[in-house]
């Protein structure tokens, strides 16, 4: 299957070389001209749970995609706020069969690509899979993790179950979700807690966890999701959300782990996806008239932070 | 005037060497045994305004304070969590005669010290003074400042303008204050903002102000005290207050300089007050019924970051 992975920074690396691996066709886009020339010169560099492999792709900048024959399938991976600017950018990919996967972390994201690719051929997943961008052309892929996804559009369940077959055969671990949007709310409510929290205090998820104020913070953020999705006719069961975020905690698992946000802000002094996760639950909280303080707050800090490291 | 300084630290080092050079006989206790070591071997330096000096004076640990001439006036300047040990600890040096003066960041310290000295020999104050402590035995003070005090004692008010004139006469810009409730709460907001956020974010104030997000997160944090301090009858004016702390971002001034919380917890990982300024507005808003998320969320920011820093 021509696959193309549209952001290949570490969570797109990880799902390129495990879906060539299983044998497709794969295409990397990027906008990061020193990824992108490492990745040309010396191949992607991973270390996978501890082995240390490289993997040959063709990669492309985003800015310089050109008619091509389209992809049966494009994952797009981009950081939230770079989603509308890749779609545009990958027109030409885009064809009448192609299917558009979005794995991103936060909330709302096919608003944005039902503008390029027709209802019907949007898929929305989430994944628990991990990774870690070490710096251009190198990531480091360790532990277990798994992928769910539906369909947006109506009658799509078959196409969905396919796509989940799909990357499952490369490993990946997918399966179809009666109820994606649960999940993406759940996901987000490990994200809109462990990225900005883990950021903010310099440490990885198991250094979080071993405060004695990390079961207060997670509760009242999550209970603040909670709050907001119930306007959107998800209910949240709060106290599983919590108990399921702290599993992460365990350094046997991905405790050991920064997550994502801290990686782009503090390794890399990258502007944050924080408007995504906990600033959408903020506007979506003023929209249903809903207090959001600790999300509020936290998007505050996360700003602020990225301006005294001058975040780009 | 044998004058004692109870917490000879940072600003307990300032008020010393200002009042030793005004003609006073000071005496140092203090309960860090590195720092009483090295102003016992080396005299207490310090870079003040950019000029070395180096002053010497008797210390004591306040583990070993024994029976003496009673001071004249004892400041106490420890940390809060540390104040009601000291109080006991100088039981020895504390006449009939002797009056207390409380200059410690936070709210409601008389309620520790009436429980050692008579009411009417207790002073409260607060100053504007800053002071960073360099190592052992070593401070840097820059910049002007000033202190405000009042008698909490009925018809105390004319020993309080004479505390405020020995103060004065060696250079401590002390005056009169008919309503130090209202600084004290005004200045634990500067507190209650500045020193929480400059810790969590690794900046000095400046750098604070010039972030996109620091007005809204003071306005919010400031609104928090005023609510709280309206059900104790002190009327915040919260842009006023606002302004006031804004000034200080200008590093011409005090810009620069690194909130006392930053230096016990970042630099020295020392225990913070946390609890006594944002923590004090959130268990009053409890007792009052006033929400107080951000003052919540910021104590626990600060807890947590004395777990990963491993706090003493």
């Amino acid at each position: 299957m021509k696959i193309v992975i549209a952001g290949a920074g570490a969570m797109g690396s990880r799902f390129a070389i495990k879906l060539k691996r299983g044998g497709n066709d794969v295409t990397l886009i990027d906008g990061w001209p020193a990824h992108i020339e490492a990745i040309r010169t010396n191949g992607l560099q991973a270390n996978l749970d501890g082995e240390e492999i490289t993997e040959s792709f063709p990669i492309y900048p985003q800015s310089e995609v050109t008619a091509d024959t389209p992809a049966d399938l494009i994952i797009v991976f981009t950081k939230a706020m770079q989603l509308d600017q890749m779609m545009q950018d990958i027109a030409s990919l885009i064809g009448d069969q192609t299917r558009v996967l979005c794995l991103l972390n936060g909330i709302g994201h096919e608003d944005t690509i039902e503008k390029y690719v027709a209802t019907d051929k949007i898929f929305l997943g989430n994944t628990l899979w991990t990774a870690d961008l070490i710096g251009p052309g190198q990531v480091r892929l360790f532990g277990e993790g798994s992928v769910e996804l539906q369909n947006i559009g109506e009658g799509k369940e078959a196409a969905a179950k396919e796509l989940a077959e799909v990357l499952t055969a490369s490993g990946l671990n997918a399966s179809y979700s009666e109820n994606i949007r649960y999940s993406i709310y759940r996901k987000a409510c490990v994200n809109g807690t462990l990225n900005g929290l883990c950021s903010i205090l310099d440490v990885n998820i198991a250094q979080f966890g071993n405060t004695a104020t990390a079961r207060q913070m997670v509760q009242t953020i999550v209970g603040e999701f909670a709050a907001v999705a119930a306007h959107e006719s998800v209910e949240l069961d709060v106290p599983e959300v919590v108990a399921h975020i702290e599993k992460t905690y365990d350094p046997a698992g991905i405790g050991l782990h920064y997550p994502s946000m801290y990686q782009d802000l503090i390794n890399n002094h990258r502007k944050t996806e924080i408007d995504y996760i906990n600033g959408a639950i903020s506007r979506k909280g003023r929209k249903y008239n809903v207090p959001t303080p600790y999300c509020d707050f936290l998007t505050q800090l996360i700003h602020a932070k990225e301006d005294v490291l001058e975040a780009k």
